[in-house]
Formats: C-alpha cells, structure tokens, sequence
C-alpha cells in the first residue's frame, strides 16, 4: 500500500495514502505557500509565530483525516474523499504575501484566485488533476461552497471546518498561546451527519464552547495584536505611497517592483501569473530595495518595514485624533503616510443571528433532534455581544511622536 | 521595576529586567535575524521547523536566566551577568542567510562576523552599549571565549552551554521530533561553579546523558537529513554557477546580485556592509529572479532551489560513484552543477578524547571531587564511536535519474 | 543555602528553601493526605485521575510561589510569606476519606478539621511551629480568612487563589482532559496588590475568562461525572445503612468498623482523633469487609462501592420518579437504599451578583482604577446564568432496572 | 457500530469496539487492579505517581491497537486480534498488592496468578470468554508466551511490547520526568512482521535507542529510586515480623491479617481465592491495624510504612556495613528487622547476548535482511555494560542512626 508520512510539529505523523496528494504538493503552486506566513505582523509579537500557509495546508488535509474515521463520514465515497482533501490542501493555494494583509492592497480576495490556480488549464494543479481523472472543476467547487454534496462543502468551510480547527491549533501552538490547544480530535470525531448538515453530539457541547472562547482569545491576543494591526496599517500605507510614486513617473532604482505590480499601478487586480510570483520574501526584498530609494517616504517606511518600525496604536477619540494629527502635521509627517485609522479584524466569532448572513449556525442532535447551538449554551451569546460592539477604531503614528 | 515579557513557544515568558536588553533587539542587526532561518533546507522536510536564529537568541538570553538561579552562579556580578546575557543575545547575530549553509560559500565564519558587528564603531550595537557604559569588547570577548572569568565564556559556548540548550529544545520543537525534548531546566538549575569550570552534580546524570544521545538523534533525523544535505549542496552548486556566469562577464538581467556579491566575485570573503544586508528573504528573491535568467543552468537551480527541486541522496561508493557520473552525462548533464559529493556535517557529539582539539570535557561534581563524563557514563564512548566513524560520503544528483 | 526539590508531574520542580515545610510534609497528619484522593468518584470515570491531596497541598504551595514572584507580593515580609505557605500547604489537611464525599455523612466540613489538625497542641502541626517560633493560630487565621493582612487570606482562598489555580490544572491533568489547563503562571505573574485586594491587570483578561469557563466545564465533565454523582450517592447510602444497623444492634463480623464511627452512631460529627485515622483505604477495607456482611443490603452495596456497581444517572422528572420508584418497589428494592435523589455540586462559577454571599468578585487594575470583572466581561454573566438554572436534580437507582 | 471511548490522560482517547472488552473490565477481578498501584514506593518519592495497574491494562489495549494500524498486522484475522486485545487487557490482572513488591513476600509470581485468574472456571473471566466463543487457554496461552502465532506472544511480551510501551510512558508521565516519554507510535505504527518476528525498519532505529536509554534512565531514576528500594525492603521486613508472630501464636487485635495470610502462616503460596481479596487498601488498613498491635517492632514497622518512616539507602561496603549493624546493636535495634542488604531491580536493558535466557533480541528489517540491533546500533552495548555491572547492594537502615 502505498503510504507517506510527514512529521507536522502540531499534529504529529500525518499520513498520505495517495499518490496524487504528494505530486500536488510538489507542485510550484503549492511550495509557493512554504514562503507565504500565516500571521504575517503578529510573528513580530510572537517570535515563534514563523508557521506557514503550507503547513497549515497538511494539518487541513489531517483534520479532514480525522473526521473520515467518524462514523457518518466513513460513508462518503472513497472519490469524493479524495475531492475533499485536494480541496482542503489547496483552499489555500490562493493566498498572497503576509496572507489577509495582501488582500489590503489588492481587490481580489485569495479564495477567487485559489479557484483561478486549481482551474488554470495551463497550470500544474489541473494537469496532475487530470492526469488522475479529476474535474478541477470539482475539487473548486468545493472550495466555492457549491459542490452538490453539501456536507463536503461544510467540511472545507464553515464554523467548525477542518480550516479553522487547524489554524486556531496552529496559530496558538507557533504564538506559545494556549487559547486554542483544542480537543478538535474529540469534536471531530464525534461528528455525525443528519440532513445534509454537520451535527455534533451533546457531548462535544463543552468542547465546542471552548473552541468559540478560544477563538475569540485569539482574535484579541493574536490576530489584533497591536503588532499585526500595525504591520497591516504600515504595509498598506507604503504601497499607497508606491502607487502615488509610480503614478508619477517617479524613477526607481529597482525597477522589478514596478514590473510586477504593473496591474495595481493601472487599477486592476494582480493577474494570476504576476500574483503566483509574489510571495514573502519577495516582498522582503522591495522593502530591502525601497530602504535605499532617495524618495524619503517610501524609503523610510520600507525600513520601518523590514526592521520593525511599527507605529504605535491606540484607541481612537475625537480628541485624540485631532490632537495626533496636529502634532504630527507640525513635525512636518505627511499625514496621507504617517497617520492610519483601523478597525480591527472582526473575530467573527459564532453568532445566535445569521439574518441577512451566511447561515453558519452550529448544530447539534440531542436525542435525534437537531437544534442550534443558541437552544444549548447561553454563553455564546455574550460573546456575541463582545463582538458586534468591537468596532472601535484605532489610532496609527509613529512611536517617536510619544 | 523594568520589566518586559516576550511569549516564546518554547520557553514560555521570557523577561527582561534591562532596557538594554529590547534597545539591543531593536537594532537592525538583531531585527535581521528575525530573516534568518535556523534550520536552512531541514524545513523542507520538517514544514514546522520555520524558526529563526532570532527566536533563538531569545532563547539562549533565557537559558543564561536559568543558569542564573542556581546558587552559585546568583554570586557573578550584576554587571557580568549583563555582559553574559548580551553575549547570549547576540551569539548568532553575525549568521548570514539560511545560517550554516551560508559559510559554505562564504570563507569566514559567523563568529567573526558577530564579533565584528558588536564591535563596528560605525554600528548601531557598539552604541548603545558605550550608552550604557559597557566595551563592546567584552560582550565580544565572551563570544570569542576570551573573556577573564572563564565561566561566562562557558555559559555561551562549551559541551553544555545556553546556546546548544536552547536550539536543541527549540529546532525539536519546531521539526515537532521529541529527541531534544530536554530537561534543561533541571540540568541548568543545579549547576555549580568550581575551579573555574561548570560542574554539574551527580543527579543530573541520566539528565545529560539524555542530552547526549538527543542531539546525537538530532543529527540523524534533522541536522543531517537529506533535505538539509541536499539543500546545502544545491545551495553550493548554483553559487558555483553564479561565480563562474559572473567571472566570465554574463550578463545578468538582475543586476543587483552582482552588486550584492562583489567581494566573492573577487575572491574576497564578504565585507561586513554587505554581509548585514543579506538574508533569507533576499537570497529567495535572487533565486526567483535567476529563475528568469537566460543560462539554463543556473536558471534550473535557482528554480530547484525556489520549489524544492532537490537533489537525491545516496551513500556514496565507487562502483555508484562512476555509475551515476557516466549516466548524468550520457544525459548531458553538466556533472559540475548536477553531480555532488557531499560528507555530512559531524555530529560533533561529546568526545572522551579531546587531544589536539578544543577540550570540552562535561565535569561532574561526585563528593567535592571533579571528574569527566567519560569515568562515569560508559554508554558515551559509544556515540563516540558512532561518530568518529560516520565520515562516509553522500552522493547527489537530479531525482529524474533515478 | 537549604534546598530541597520534588518533581511534580503538574507543574515540574517545586523548590522548598526552608526546613520547616519539609518537617511539616513528614507529619502523619500530612502524609494521610497521600491516602485521600482528590477526586473519589471521577477517577471511576477517568481512570488517570488517581492523584492525591498530598500532591494538591505540594502544587498550592507552588503556586503561592509563583504569585510570590510578582513585583507588588515580593514586598510582603519573609515572616508572612512563610504563614501563607505553611496555610498553603495544609488547607486540605483536614480532608476526609475521599475529599468532599465524606463530607455527606460528616456534619463538619473539611477547613474545620484544618484548623483543629494546626492548632491541636498535641498533635505534631504545632509542636513544629512552636519549635519554629509560630503561632498556629495565624496559619489556621489565614485559612479562616480572618488573618490581618487580608491578601494572604485572599491568595488561599478566593476566586483566583492558590488552591483552586492547582486543583483545577491538576484535575485537568489527570483526568487528561485540557479544559483548565490553564497559563496560571501569566494570571498568577502579573497581580497586583491594591487596596488589600489582589488585582489583576487587563492583559490577563482573556487567561481569566478562559479559567472561568474552563472551570465550568470542570464541573460538567468532572466534577458532575455520573459516575462522581453515583459514588457520592452510593457511599450515602451505604452509610445510612450502617447507621440502621447500628442502631439496630446488627452484630458486624468486623467490629472495626462501630468504633471507627461511633460518633455518627451517636449522631454526633467525627472526634478529630477518629477522624485523623480515616483515610480512603480504610473505607475501602470497610467496603471489602460490608461484603462479607450477612445483611444482603449493606453487603451489596459494599460490593457495588468497590467494584464499580454505580447507579444509573438520570435527570429527575415527576413522571419518571414516580415510574421508577414503582419498578424499584416491585421488584422488591428497598427505596430507601436503591432511589437517591441528587443535586449536582454548584460550580459556584463567577457571580455578578454577590449580594448575601461572600463577596468575590474578582478585580482588575483599569490604567489605576479598580473594576470588577463584570464591568469589563460579558460574557461572565452567561456562565452565571446557567450554573444559577442548574439546579436540577438527578435520579439515581440499579442499572439492572434499565 | 459499537463503540465505547474512555479518556486516559496519557494517550488520549481510547475506543473500544466490542461489547466483550467492557463486561471483561467490569468483574471484579479487573476492577481490583484499579487498587493496586503500579509503582509502590516510587510514589513516596514522585507524588504524582499514583496510577494504577487498571489504567496501565487499558493503555496497553490501546498500543495494541497502534500496532494494529501497521500494515503488516492488518493481516492478522479479526478473532486473533480479539485474543490479543483480551491478553493485554488482562495480563495484569495477577498482579499483588503494591505490584512486584508483592512477590517479595509470596513465592508465586503475578503472571501464573493471571493465567489462574483467566482459566479459573468459577471466575468471572472464563464465563464471559465462554459466553463469546472464546477459549480461555488461548488468551492465557498468549500472557504464557505459547499460542502457535508466535507474534501475538510477542505483541504481549517482549523488548519492544504493548506492555512495557505502555509502562515506561505511563510511568514518565505519572512521576513527571520525561526520560520515557516515548515515540511509541512512531515505533509502533512502522513496525512488520518477517519471518514469525515482529521487525522494525531502520527508520525507527533512533526512536528505539532513545526508548532504550529511556528504561535505563526509568530503572536509575524511578525504579531503583531510594523510595521505591526503601518500600520493598520495609514491607518485606514487616512481613517477616508479621510471619515471626503469627508462628510465634501472638494474639492479634485484628485477626483479620492472619485469616488473609494463612497460606503464608503454612509457608504456601497464597491461595487465589485469598490472593483476589488484597489490594492496597487492604494491606494500608493491615499498617493502619498493625500501629496498634502492643508488639513494638510490628507496630513501627506498620506507623513507617504507613507513613512514609522510609530506610535510609546507602551504597554497601564491607566496612560501612559492619560499622553500621554495630551501631544498630548499641542501639538496641533488632538486626532483623532493621537493618536490611538489597539489590536493585535488574533494570533488564537490552543485551547482545542472550545466551543461556529469554531471547529477547530487537530485529530491524535493512533492505529485507533481519538484523539484530546489536549489529546496528553501537551504543547499546555500552548500557548492556552497565547494567551487569550494577549488581552493587544496598545497606537499609533507620535514619534515625545517621
């Protein structure tokens, strides 16, 4: 039988059984994800927080592992299981540098070109697919959330999806947080299927509401560290500053960032050939570039990039804002660079109302009913709460204003 | 009371009671590091292992504040404990990209750069510590092992030292293997200072004898694992190529890699302005940026180095030796670029016999009297044997042969 | 300097820098506590939580030294930092025979016997603290809750002490689930000492919720196991029958027994001599003994109590009392021995709302003002929802009826 | 399907799929391991170490059932593993008191009373197998090392069994230090089987020394640990008293003791039905009883056991010793239940030659030849040294002498 094993630090030995998962692997497409990071600014905070899109990929792949020993979930066909793996390596595949933050600078969000890269006829990901009598079309659809058995789509994407519960043990395990050690093995393996939903037994309750608290821990901890918001804020204040350059024949002394961000210069979203060039390093290497550009700006917020430079972020008042912006402006700071307002990252952390949303109620049997979990734990409902107040704006500016 | 707390996935907290301390990390030089992998080509096989010779330093600041709570150690001087735990921080702060690798193509080792860099006068490190009133020349004298009281030397750079504690526990726990899983805490806690030596009692015995076979098993599995070798080599070939494209005036489309290593072009070892420009971040986009280039071969290694395009490993024998070579070039194969023989990094494990080296005798402590590991663990004389005896040679070349 | 270190499996070394705490732990009165288990009936369920109120009273003084580590505690005298240990250290010693079990048949609670075990001038606790120039009377004041300086009352017992900090990750360890395993060296590090509260400061906000709701789910999974419940109950009912015979003059085979509880047969609570020579084993000889026993009902139970013959567990209805106690009664049960009715253990979770109970609200240090949790976390109110519904009893009777 | 899961806090979750393995761990024959403690005295030295014989049956099922993941076990057919499962399930269930303690004082060794327990055609065991079909003797033959499929003998003793992978973890994991906690599934999961052997590929070769040296350093740190040898040697003392009296027609308060050990009394091995009622609890309610008796040294013999009134351990000499015994006699010790010469557990490490006992040689499969590790692995033969060396004695004394 064929059999490969990989040695993951979060899940232990995670096994393949298919040929066709290492040659996907294999591909440029995907190794690209080995220089995407997963948390972008918040390894700034959390030195151990080096972790990348591909790893998180393979513990994907291993949690979707671990619900097919569930009961209900052994039934799938052996075909569809294979579809639902492929689409949990690549749901990812999409992503740009510093993952979400590339999505600040670029109007095309990671999941539209994770379907552009697995659909390319011209690509690696299509050709392998095909080789093994696979419809690309398929495997993206799940990832779309529109492959007619639905549950594969659940798997892939929605509350308690083998993504999350993979990130949330990753991101925790490379911070050195413990918010999110989960006990996903005990969820997932208790999962059943009732009427094209995932349900999960009243024993999982306990586990279930830990895993939403720790969600939440790490959207505050992790996610809206100060670090990650001000890494976000700083690298989209630099490709603004890029932009007003390139726009005005501006001469840089490295040509190649203009070269590929030609599309974005012009207005559009990145093309699928420039956009699977870009990955973190490359990046790292504009802002090692741009710290030696002669215009002042872009130069120093290239430095502040590579090195640190973080502004500081604090809760954003009337008052304040006024008062920051003021002392900035007579420091002679350009206020279109030196000065950011944000709101953070919404945890979107399990809600009791989908009105006019994605439906992503948590559903549980008790004694053979089906019942969300808003009839189950009233805990949820605070953090709620907690959430939908949190959009509070924070201010941006440089520390030495202070 | 100062006091600053960074979350470390391996330690835990870890304070800091000196502003000196954070001022330090700050630097460019230190900040650098968090662009410098611990473990080069080992994480193409372990997708955990993405740490950084900067979460290291950390590390190895803390193992130095474990040594510093055993009793006899509480005795050094306020003042020489800050020397020590500089020296901790910036042990590695002269490592060039993808660490150890990089003193493959490069003839002077990173100590010599550390040392140069916490002494450049021009340098922001130097600075800070005359700020504080500290010689830069004694932070490098303990780096250098030259320092008057020997115990410091010792804590950074012996058989048992803060450095080694620090990146056994955190390169297994990155590659998620559990060899390295140390005591350290125990070993660390009750050590002793007499005659000038670090001197552990008998109680930690089976403590370091686990220690031992740890980083011998650490060897094995990571340090020396295909991917690790194979990534050396590759990295080796193509900046072969490189030297030999430039040295026969190629032109190349980017042209800042000429610029970037002009010294070794001219056959001299990197001059330090340009050593602390260079990182992993930096050397990924010369590798994406030679994969465009027009000469096949060095466009095909720098695409094998972007996407793991990695040689295979073999041990090397004679027969296999003239075997593979007369296969590669029946294909044509340049067997310059596509043909490696490659003798595995000695594991360097503890030795009884240390005449005509550097001693680095573990002494215990048995009753008031000091004496080797060597009288009283029997088990070490064999990985010594292990060791000794594992010079043989690797074999590399295109998997396609195959 | 004195030093003397165990190994503990929760929390690693835990160090004692002073001789007295050593003599203290080699007390009978202290080692009786290696013979009560911490958990009686859970361990039923899990069969990894076998652990002890020994290894409990070691963990609390453990982590007293931890909060002894943060800045505003380091000023508390050498004088009362040792009385807060020593408290620490024996808080349980009072406990019975399987912990609060024992406390259902006994009309006085464990802190009772604590108290009585320290200030006894016979027994060994004083006689040590005299020969140390201690007056008992101040570690049993701080164990009351009434000691002066009130934080040292508040770090044994409070909503955030020592104690529970232990027993909640020692419980969680052993029981291996990860509920509460909780980062208590960060909550624990970084209080505060304001207006004789103990104050935490807002960043262990989030490692506080997560303490909240991981000791709630204690509860749930734990604490209010069934096979917790069901021994509880069968232990109750094994003692009335005792009682009933007793009074009856039943003659015992083993008349060990009667003397050992001659007191309750009196109906009067265990004299603390007979008290400090019950323990776990000698119940559970009492079990092995009740078997041997003529009088089938005491026998039975006896047997079910050491073998594992739990009663069922269900929520308790009207209609389904009424079935059960006919089907019991048929079938020639006696009810007053094989039908318990049982209100889970109150999680005693955080409260918003303290009014007519003691006071404890946990505070938290807002830029310098105190706030109680409630002001700053939603979600508490929640978990004080459902810990004030659940209320509900639970039927207990023989499987066999099912 | 069938499946029931319990929750052990050194593996996880462990699922039983068939209705036999849980009646089987409901008799009271294997309810009794759960009051028999693994590690005896090592306890008194690691208070963490309480877990059971009942726990450690259940965790080699699980290992059991790694190996029953490798391919090559896969093969072997439903009801042998059936047998295989009941084997490790209960190839304890013979075990005394305090575990192999126990059979210093009874001339019977626990793997004969676990076939009796088996066999026993009045016992619970027998009439369950029998109920499904299965033959005693085969599960008896398996723990006896004589079923005709030789690897399901092997799979329950041998030097890489389910049996000793479970121990050494448990063992770890329960005193806290981490010499053994092992890759078992790593080991487990790769293993084969080749000619009637089990056979492990070279790559778990490091994995296996590392579990090597890891026994050696349990047998140093845990085993042999001065508590542990203390305990023995203290209990067996007190049952040569205890023996001495009932001879000598002393009048017992309690006759309890001498209904129980009658056998002994006759100088016979202890019959089953009087084997099956000791345990722990029985044996501390026989100390607690014994503190009482008028016969002085049975009563401080029992208050020391009782309470941890341990021996001190030196290493012996022909001076030391009779320097001591005469100091013993001043005293007015009785030599013969004072004073006390012992020789450590054998640790049983691996040997490279077997000659003259048990072949227990590890195989390793390289390139489809069977190897033994010895021609391997060079740095077991070093411990191989060790440990026959270490068969100094040990003198045990009061410590009140010193």
């Amino acid at each position: 039988m064929y059999e490969k094993v990989i040695r993951d630090n979060v899940h232990g030995d995670i096994y393949f059984h298919e040929p066709i998962f290492m040659e996907i692997m294999n591909t440029p497409e995907m190794q690209r994800l080995r220089r995407v990071s997963q948390l972008a600014g918040a390894s700034l905070a959390y030195p151990g927080a080096t972790h990348t899109r591909f790893a998180h990929s393979i513990g994907t792949y291993h949690i979707l592992n671990l619900f097919f020993e569930a009961q209900d979930f052994q039934k799938i066909s052996k075909a569809e299981k294979r579809l639902t793996y492929l689409a949990g390596l690549m749901h990812d595949i999409g992503h740009g540098p510093f993952s979400h933050t590339f999505e600040k600078i670029n109007p095309r969000n990671h999941e539209e070109y994770s379907i552009d890269i697995i659909k390319n006829p011209k690509g690696n990901i299509s050709k392998i697919l095909k080789k093994y009598k696979i419809n690309p079309d398929d495997v993206a659809a799940i990832i779309d959330g529109k492959y007619p058995n639905k549950v594969l789509n659940l798997l892939v994407s929605s509350q308690l999806d083998a993504d999350r519960l993979d990130y949330l043990m990753r991101d925790s395990y490379g911070a050195g947080v413990d918010y999110a050690l989960l006990d996903a093995k005990w969820i997932v393996r208790h999962a059943k299927i009732m009427d094209d939903k995932i349900v999960f037994p009243l024993k999982t309750l306990n586990a279930i509401e830990s895993y939403l608290l720790g969600r939440h821990h790490m959207y505050q901890q992790v996610y809206n560290h100060p670090s990650s918001i001000a890494f976000d804020s700083l690298f989209t204040l630099w490709f603004k500053r890029f932009l007003e350059l390139a726009n005005n024949n501006y001469s840089f002394k490295n040509l190649a960032i203009v070269d590929y961000f030609d599309d974005r210069i012009k207005d559009q979203p990145l093309s699928l050939k420039k956009y699977l060039q870009l990955d973190d390093p490359l990046m790292m290497s504009f802002f090692a570039n741009g710290a030696q550009e002669s215009d002042q700006i872009f130069s120093d917020l290239s430095k502040r990039l590579l090195n640190r430079g973080l502004f500081k972020v604090v809760k954003s008042t009337p008052h304040l804002k006024s008062k920051i912006s003021n002392q900035l402006a007579q420091k002679g700071y350009d206020l279109r660079y030196y000065f950011d307002e944000y709101i953070p990252k919404r945890s979107t952390v399990y809600q009791n109302d989908f009105s006019g949303k994605k439906d992503e109620t948590i559903w549980f049997d008790e004694g053979g009913q089906i019942k969300p979990l808003s009839t189950l734990s009233v805990f949820t409902n605070s953090i709620n709460l907690v959430t939908t107040n949190n959009n509070e704006k924070n201010l941006l500016f440089p520390k030495e204003l202070v």
